[in-house]
């Protein structure tokens, strides 16, 4: 079985789907827009969501689970929000099956079972999620509510891609409700950063934080703050988004508290939220025309050993010298696998392991066994090294460590070159089309200019920068004047 | 606020709810049949998740994940599954909403956004999962295939119970792949027993291992194994289901594979799961009057901590002596809290962690600290005891360790004393309506004698049990020839 993989040069877009389908991570469905992710990129998600939960009940939150479906009367009760999902939401009409009499051994819905009330299935949760709060909160003493939930979530895209843009994903969403604007602020900027965290030293994709302007808000919120990646191609990918939702959710469903004066206001909420998007982030932030190269921390397998043999004799020599090994490795935490089977050569599995980005392989023949060394090859480098088998684990942890600093650092050299910051229409087009990337560049501060550039370029504000520097200039389009940049860029 | 719960003896089935409701497992939604599953629920959920998944792995399973909708042509292809979901099938017909133009600021169904094919929002998953499965089996390398799945599933029941049977619910589905009917069959016993090891040890609820008659078959199934619970009230619960599909999916979905001579045969196959519904199995197995009793095991929280003080002098006082033992608690692994909260009074609080079963209670105050001693108190029995500080973890530790134990020995003493050997069809009935729970009598082996047992006791046959004695009798019905005896109750 030849697994060739189109390199990135010839055809970027192609390169991502060889490396997501052969790469084990997932695979198209029978049903439009919806992949099936493979036990492999499940294993990889896993990680991904333990780390993720881990970080947010550290910061005091709680999971619970509400309903997959929202009745149309609420997901139409907060209207902005209700607008900006309307055109992609899957529909439940009906609640039963019965026999086609026209098709023997078919069957067709019944058109007696019809809902009363349309059900959506949810593209977000908001609306369930505040309809049920309003029960929970009374008074302040019920403030903060800090919850998460992790779950699948439907939006009907027309134009999808497995990771990046799927019709149904799995995503964690956190609703949180406050007794003072201040705090629910307070608490959507701390999970902004609890994502950068997260993308930046667990994934080792350097990221971007900012503010969402109002043409790229989430609908319904008062800000979306976002972090922003950058992929091999010099496109930005939005890799999280937290928003801060003033009282406009709270006042859609009647959500008070009264506070320690007995005085009745509305709850401020925030609402924020991680997807398996993140996997087609990391896949094009990282990889290489081999196939994956996935980061230490997160990879589902941080070591693979593979035997070189001739013969049941070596096999079992080598196989002696593996299984303190080994163990070794797993009382140390490291995910291993010995690849001794049979069925497959050294050379085939070499490149398996490669095309899933397994970070270090080691590999271990008679020869290396009477020397009592391994070679151990970096996946993301593709540099071997001869390691004496004595001190081998901690090598190995070391190395691994080692990896995950490069690989973020590597990621980060490039992110950093490619800010390019211009000053006039021709530059920004110009940088657009070849050197691509972040285009810092001042702007008039109107969605209309916003608009236009768009419809020009394919470019958006990514965001503006937290902590963002103020400096005098003038927009690039309108020639207006500008306080500050902002990140252009071209995005998935 | 009164949290006042129904006595069993009152109402059992309003204990039930009063017990999911005021002990925070659960909250009704705006969703006909579905349920908000709250935090101090989830949580639950969270540690039985993690134990089954850890078991899950640890006999060579993977987790992956597929997707939530089901075409209706490929829900129709296995004949009987789809005739057994069919009249409970949420359908999405629709992709999108549109401005109501006779309702401003409302949305209705676009008509135009009709999907050419309707969806089934998954009942369970082996169609969706087989098609798949098509595509990834060809040869007996392939094979055995051991995945596994933790999904949501949406079944349209007109009569719902919080947890017990609700529209949508959490669980898992195994669905495994095997070159031949021995292992398949193997795997589908395996994975009873890690039900039955679950169930029994960690949730401390004894069940019975058996085989469903035809008639209580799963959809699709050849034969479906059951472990089955008994709950206060002598209704018995099925807590899990492991099936033996044969070829049935194979053939519906043309799944073949070559084996190690070439020929091509079907794929065998298994499915399996548990669901939150047995939650509502704990709660009915374990909880009395005052609230909820869990197994120390899987509780959110084991141990809670409460001082009992005048002023902020002798409240820092007992603080400062909790410190180190809520340290020594954690470090040993065991999920305590220490509520110093000062808007609620000690009394609220003891009857708020009964309500909530917490294990064990730890009272400490002032006149204690003196005498270095704490107040335990066990929640299952409701006995207190005066115990030194010194060594008290040590103790708590030991203590939840035989909590768990007699938890599991009390249900097994009362599920052991309801399962009586009955020889006429008088005695039978008395049975059922007096002593209620399991009754085992013989049975003519028919189907049609089973449906009017049925109907004239609501009684159903839980199991035929694993391992069943063989003994010559006569059907209590019919009065025909059997040779063993089988397992009826009235069920949830």
């Amino acid at each position: 079985m030849s697994k060739e993989i189109t390199s990135r040069e010839k055809d970027y877009s192609q390169w991502y789907n060889d490396l997501v389908l052969k790469g084990s991570l997932a695979d198209y469905s029978a049903v439009r827009g919806c992949m099936v992710i493979k036990p492999y990129g499940y294993a990889l998600w896993e990680n991904m969501r333990d780390v993720l939960d881990k970080m947010f009940k550290d910061t005091g939150h709680v999971n619970a689970y509400f309903p997959l479906f929202v009745p149309k009367s609420l997901f139409e009760a907060e209207e902005k929000n209700a607008e900006g999902f309307a055109k992609e939401c899957a529909i439940v009409t009906h609640y039963r099956l019965k026999n086609d009499p026209n098709k023997p051994g078919k069957l067709m819905v019944d058109p007696e079972a019809k809902l009363e009330e349309e059900l959506i299935v949810r593209p977000t949760s908001e609306a369930i999620i505040w309809n049920t709060y309003k029960g929970w909160i009374q008074s302040y003493r019920d403030l903060p509510l800090l919850i998460n939930q992790w779950a699948n979530v439907v939006r009907w895209e027309m134009r999808t891609r497995l990771f990046l843009r799927t019709a149904e994903f799995l995503w964690q969403e956190g609703h949180t409700a406050h007794a003072t604007k201040e705090e629910a602020i307070i608490e959507t900027e701390k999970m902004l950063h609890v994502y950068a965290d997260f993308v930046e030293n667990w994934m080792a994709v350097p990221v971007i934080k900012g503010v969402k302007t109002a043409n790229e808000r989430f609908a319904g919120a008062e800000d979306t703050y976002c972090i922003e990646a950058l992929m091999q191609d010099g496109k930005a990918l939005q890799a999280g988004t937290s928003h801060f939702l003033g009282q406009n959710f709270a006042k859609a469903f009647d959500v008070k508290f009264s506070d320690k004066t007995n005085k009745l206001d509305y709850v401020w909420a925030t609402s924020w939220g991680v997807s398996t998007r993140l996997i087609g982030g990391l896949v094009m932030a990282h990889s290489d025309d081999d196939g994956l190269i996935l980061p230490p921390r997160i990879a589902p397998l941080q070591v693979v050993i593979v035997p070189i043999y001739k013969g049941d004799e070596e096999k079992a020599m080598i196989s002696n010298t593996v299984e303190p090994l080994l163990k070794e490795l797993k009382e140390m935490g490291i995910r291993v696998k010995y690849d001794d089977n049979d069925n497959n050569r050294p050379g085939w599995k070499f490149a398996e392991y490669e095309m899933k980005g397994v970070p270090v392989r080691i590999a271990i023949g008679a020869r290396d066994l009477a020397n009592k060394v391994v070679e151990v090859a970096r996946r993301d480098t593709k540099t071997k090294l001869t390691v004496d088998v004595n001190g081998l684990s901690l090598y190995v942890k070391e190395l691994l460590e080692e990896i995950q600093v490069q690989m973020f650092n590597k990621a980060k050299a490039y992110r950093d070159e490619h800010i390019t910051k211009v000053d006039s229409w021709d530059e920004f087009v110009h940088v657009l089309d070849t050197k691509t990337g972040f285009v810092a560049a001042h702007w008039d501060g109107t969605p209309e200019t916003e608009e236009v550039i768009k419809e020009k370029t394919k470019a958006t504000i990514r965001c503006i920068p937290l902590n963002n520097e103020q400096e005098e200039g003038v927009c690039i389009l309108s020639g207006k004047p500008s306080k500050e940049r902002v990140l252009f860029a071209r995005a998935y």
